[in-house]
């Protein structure tokens, strides 16, 4: 992986860099000199972007500065201010109750100074320039399901297509969200525009109790049909987002809107803003599983095998090919037999490999899943009977 | 308003412009010269286009030119003859089952001679020529909704957008059906079909017990997108007509055939055909209202609104504009804080400011009232964000 | 109809025309010398393309060379092995069960040995080089419904069409299913590509119980769009059956694929695998009728009925011609008056020739039978108000 750091200040078309946030310390202290809120138990303590401040306060002005859930008494929320300066604090509810009248001193210990937005970047290049895009986001400090789960399959993602063969080159990109994919397009648009044919924002994948995905902009793309296609005949059901706010709210709003428009698609298991922990404390380690990183990765794997051999197929003979004398057909026929779900699938993927479906669309006319279509394919290429259209 | 007279004999395509019929006097006289059914009382009583006649009949030859409607005893039908000379007298049932066996004297005064067709025609030019063309006809004497409707609304729209700014031209016409059509058409068809985006066929809008459209030929024209959408977004429920005979039944027969394919629809509230008043004396005053004129007004202004602010829209900015340094973001995010539907709003607009999509469509695909985009679109506009895509 | 004859060996892509089989005897003799199955009884007792064999078995060796469908005791199964060589017999369940053990007899006086394959071809030309493919195949013995019906069918339409005046070009082709196929379309290929625009596998048309079709393989060419208007204005009700293996089975395995592509669709009444008695002798003449074929023969003269006056159409007339001076519309209207189905139909037809619409999609879009169309587009035809478009 490559890491990039990008000065405060830069430009990204409409947006710039902003200053950088250091925080090293941040409590809030009662008269007794007790530290009833610390940065030091829990980073999500302090509003993100606080500017600094060391003051003393009566309570009442204090409450002005704190956020908590009445709803979810146990749960610290995760709350931020990117772009206007103020500081706060976050706490459970039952903590805030407890608060009594009186003088509290509260500190944040924080810069907001010149400094650099960073990113990651894996490029894996294959036979062909043609790119799928894989991106993450990496701000959120302490969620889990919502922030370490992306950037942790990704990097499984990685270490797993540097091991194989592929046609297709992969990027993969670690960005802080929004501003990161601002940063990224506006030094590689051009690229991304003339290469990707697909790609998904991988966010929320690390807990096991869901399976999404988020349309791209244009709903129709590869990426949405290929991503609808396997959660189908992956989970059996498609919970399916669209790209209409508040649905989207990922770095698919920049990959997708109208002047830079890549078919880029959403996958995610539990989606951000759809279950009860979501930007809180309690969207942990607890949450997220290996059985639900371990689902994730055989989705994005099946994406990519797909991918590799999207085709469109057509077939090289002219009529039906003698299936026969390839050992590929019943010898004898009779009253009512059954030919088999096997003969079925291949003498249907034969017909619609026609050059104008691509893998995706054959196996959706079939009624087949694409990844039991690829063995044949490969098979048929074999015998010689079907070749790349495009 | 310009008024055109064409006189009998003028070609029009297949059609020629027919006599002018004038009509002086008309009644039915009994034996004690009593006028038992007379033209000056109601002028429904004579058969539109009667040729003259002055003759003494008994009841049973008379009972064969008359026209009355057993189901609604009190109403006076409206009966016309214009392709073959005939004559007749309408009359409500009650009236003609009063009628005695004996001699009538049948006098009606009226002469078909070489005369003209008139019609009117507002023409208000806009900063384009791009036209949108309202029709609406003039030929059916004393119908309340079904005739005095259409002329009225047109003459207040024609008041209304002589006030106001407006890019596009508006072509009003107030013609006699079907053969004021035809005439119209055979003087400017080259013009109309060059310029015409939009246009409605307005008919039966003065009532205010229903909402409903006529379909032009294509039935996916702007102007069927436009007031599908109005009407779903206004009157909750679309009342849709499709062009199929006898659905159609106005001028939009000739504005749509095949060899004009004007993409005109047609707005009505009760429309045509489809009230128990209809071409019946009870279609008088007292069936449109107030209430029917300012929704039907207001309708037609939304339609004006939509078509002069319609795009389709582009975005100028790659990926997302920073909303936020314009207020137009909040500035703080928490915990399944909702954003408004102002914002969603606004996101989903930028969206889909794609240069390809129309504001119908926009508005369509974002579910939201096309009527509450164009403050949007004014807004962006003037922070630069959006522009005219063609 | 002329007869060709193509020699074993004879290469069809990647097919090779087979040895003929050549089967003059074949019995199973028990060991008192009588003869318990007797190809002279049935034909259907020997597995088509049976290799030689005079041998002496035991019952327990002989049964594994009989087929016999245990559901259907008195029903022989057809049985055939083309392309893997063996020998066996079919039999009714209940012949089977009687058989008791001890040795058997088995001759099968047969020869496999190059001769020929035998397809027959009807060429009837129009005035049009534009063709109409129908294709019946010959190769099953003794079958009704599915084998002798087809071509009983064709035959009766070759006369039919050979008696009037077509524009069209039509091709009906008897031919051994598959290889038959392909065979001839190693000869007539190019042709049958640039002229065919619709066509019908005509199997399974003799019995009275069902109507059906297959799709082609696009599933929505002229030939299908055709093939379900007729069959849901005939019989109301479109059993439809996909392209999809094994719901197609016959030569529009071979028309259809990809690299062929002609647009035919398959014609049933009771479809091959869809009724009990497929494949075993009681598919015999007591299935087929002659009101199955009656209905079936109305149904292919509807075809091509529909096809000799296909359009697209085009109206003559800018704006509605005016159809009163012609008698084709009514002189005098009046409060509601009912127009009359066939003025609907006329005013419908002439709105939709539009030179963009043929026929079926014409009949589609304003819900009329197409064959009821005809007679009106003959008539507008006659008074010059559509013409032909295409």
């Amino acid at each position: 992986m490559t890491v990039h750091e990008v000065p405060s200040g830069t430009r990204a078309f409409d947006w710039t860099v902003p200053d950088e946030w250091t925080i090293r310390d941040a409590f809030i202290e009662d008269q007794d000199g007790r530290r009833v809120v610390d940065f030091a138990h829990c980073n999500l303590h302090v509003v993100g972007y606080s500017e600094p401040v060391d003051r003393c306060v009566y309570l009442d002005e204090l409450q002005q500065h704190l956020h908590s859930i009445p709803d979810m008494p146990d749960a610290i929320p995760y709350v931020t201010s990117y772009y206007v300066r103020r500081w706060g604090f976050c706490l459970s509810q039952r903590q805030r109750d407890s608060l009594k009248p009186g003088r509290y001193r509260v500190r944040i210990d924080s810069t907001l100074a010149p400094g650099s937005l960073t990113y990651g970047e894996v490029i894996l290049p294959g036979r062909s320039d043609r790119e799928v895009l894989f991106s993450t986001y990496i701000c959120h400090p302490s969620m889990g399901n919502d922030q370490l789960s992306g950037p942790v399959l990704l990097t499984a993602l990685a270490r797993y297509l540097a091991q194989r063969n592929h046609d297709l080159t992969y990027r993969l990109v670690f960005i802080p969200e929004t501003i990161g994919s601002l940063v990224y397009l506006s030094r590689h648009i051009e690229t991304m525009r003339a290469r990707t044919i697909a790609g998904l924002v991988v966010a929320c994948v690390g807990d096991d109790r869901a399976w999404s995905m988020t349309q791209s902009r244009r709903g129709d793309t590869l990426s949405d049909r290929l991503c609808r296609h396997l959660l189908k005949t992956h989970a059996g059901e498609v919970v399916e987002y669209t790209y209409l706010w508040p649905d989207r709210g990922s770095d698919e709003r920049n990959w997708c809107m109208p002047n830079v428009d890549l078919p880029v698609a959403s996958f995610h298991r539990s989606k951000y803003g759809r279950y009860p922990e979501y930007h809180t404390s309690l969207d942990d380690l607890s949450l997220i599983s290996a059985n639900g990183f371990a689902g994730s990765l055989a989705f994005l794997n099946d994406f990519i095998l797909v991918l590799e051999s999207l085709g469109p197929w057509r077939t090289t003979s002219i009529g039906e090919p003698q299936l026969g004398k390839r050992g590929l057909y019943p010898a004898q026929f009779g009253h009512m037999c059954g030919y088999g779900d096997e003969l079925a699938r291949l003498m249907n993927v034969l017909a619609y490999c026609d050059g104008e479906r691509d893998l995706v669309a054959l196996a959706d006319h079939i009624g087949e899943r694409a990844i039991d279509c690829l063995p044949l394919i490969e098979r048929l290429l074999k015998e010689g009977l079907v070749e790349r259209a495009g």
